[in-house]
């Protein structure tokens, strides 16, 4: 079973690479799959469990339930608990057996001893910005300081969730195979060259 | 006119990685031929440049001489003149006008304007003593505990010679188009997937 991890800055089009990467390898892909099971499963709002995944502290108060503030899980889902369904959801995915590629979830720590190829995606702070306000949906109608602020934002709470799961640092050039700057690039040509080199990687590594 | 350059920590491969990327690629190939034609322009010994090239300070006491301690080099050659000669033969260099692969120098930096295709190299510690030790000359018999030193020294004096010439730092992540981790990793096979990310970057650069 091959599987390819993409950790990504907010706005580098890490999401896209995958996507492109699947198709290429003929990969299952999952990205919001993991939240949507999670939520499905203990009756939260998936908005919840996003941010509950992203936010700094260990504690997040419920933003909303589905059915009742008296669900269990209003008082037993504060993160580490949802850390955890997110792995058992990450296992699940892996005892499938089947080669995939997972965007995001810290997937290239959970899932360690299947030893998959990981790659960060990164990309210069205009550049990001830029691909946010072109991908904005309807309505959201954000200025580039306030997409500046909220990419911050993101980044900082993705890097502190994976320092209470890892020793190894987010975005650290050693904690990953491959590390890729989208910045003034076409991610689709990017995406071509990145299957080469993880179906060389297999290649090697399964011969 | 495409040029590749590969800065990279010592023992990690990046100089294998540079040569076979340009034989894939058809390009020429630059790395101790930038010493050697310092040295010879200005009478001086190879090791000396390399040293001064690579040493944390601005000023270096020059180690040997190719014909006498009278050489006008003597006294004007410290660091940064030899800096500047370095970054006058990787001028004449790009101005060829030939496609090439550049190992080191900074050759990312003080080639800048003619935007080439920057890769950074590194390796877990341990991958890049048995790389060291696999490779030593004869007679070069280091323990790994000696080889981890002068690694991390090594590393320490690229940092600090990037910080004279750049803002941008050494190996971190935004100061590159890719970032390749060779720790467990046949370099043939990863030169080859490299070859098709720069082919690529390259032709949506030129189309």
């Amino acid at each position: 079973m091959n599987i390819v991890t993409i950790s990504r800055e907010f706005g580098s089009g890490g999401r896209e690479l995958g996507k492109r990467l699947a198709d290429l390898l003929g990969y299952d892909y999952y990205d919001k799959e993991i939240i949507a099971t999670i939520a499905s499963r203990h009756n939260l709002d998936e908005n919840y469990v996003e941010h509950a995944l992203t936010s700094a502290h260990l504690h997040v108060a419920p933003l909303t339930f589905k059915h009742s503030f008296s669900s269990p899980m209003y008082i037993a889902a504060p993160k580490m608990e949802i850390l955890l369904e997110q792995k058992r959801v990450i296992d699940e995915i892996a005892a499938l057996g089947k080669n995939c590629v997972i965007v995001g979830r810290n997937a290239d720590v959970l899932l360690k001893e299947h030893d998959p190829f990981n790659i960060f995606v990164c990309a210069d702070i205009n550049a990001r910005i830029a691909r946010c306000i072109e991908r904005a949906n309807d309505g959201e109608n954000l200025s580039p300081k306030a997409i500046k602020k909220k990419i911050n934002h993101i980044d900082k709470n993705r890097k502190r969730t994976r320092f209470l799961i890892s020793e190894k640092d987010w975005g650290e050039r050693k904690s990953y195979h491959l590390i890729v700057n989208t910045t003034d690039w076409n991610i689709s040509s990017l995406a071509e060259g990145v299957c080469e080199i993880v179906k060389n990687w297999y290649k090697d590594k399964n011969s």
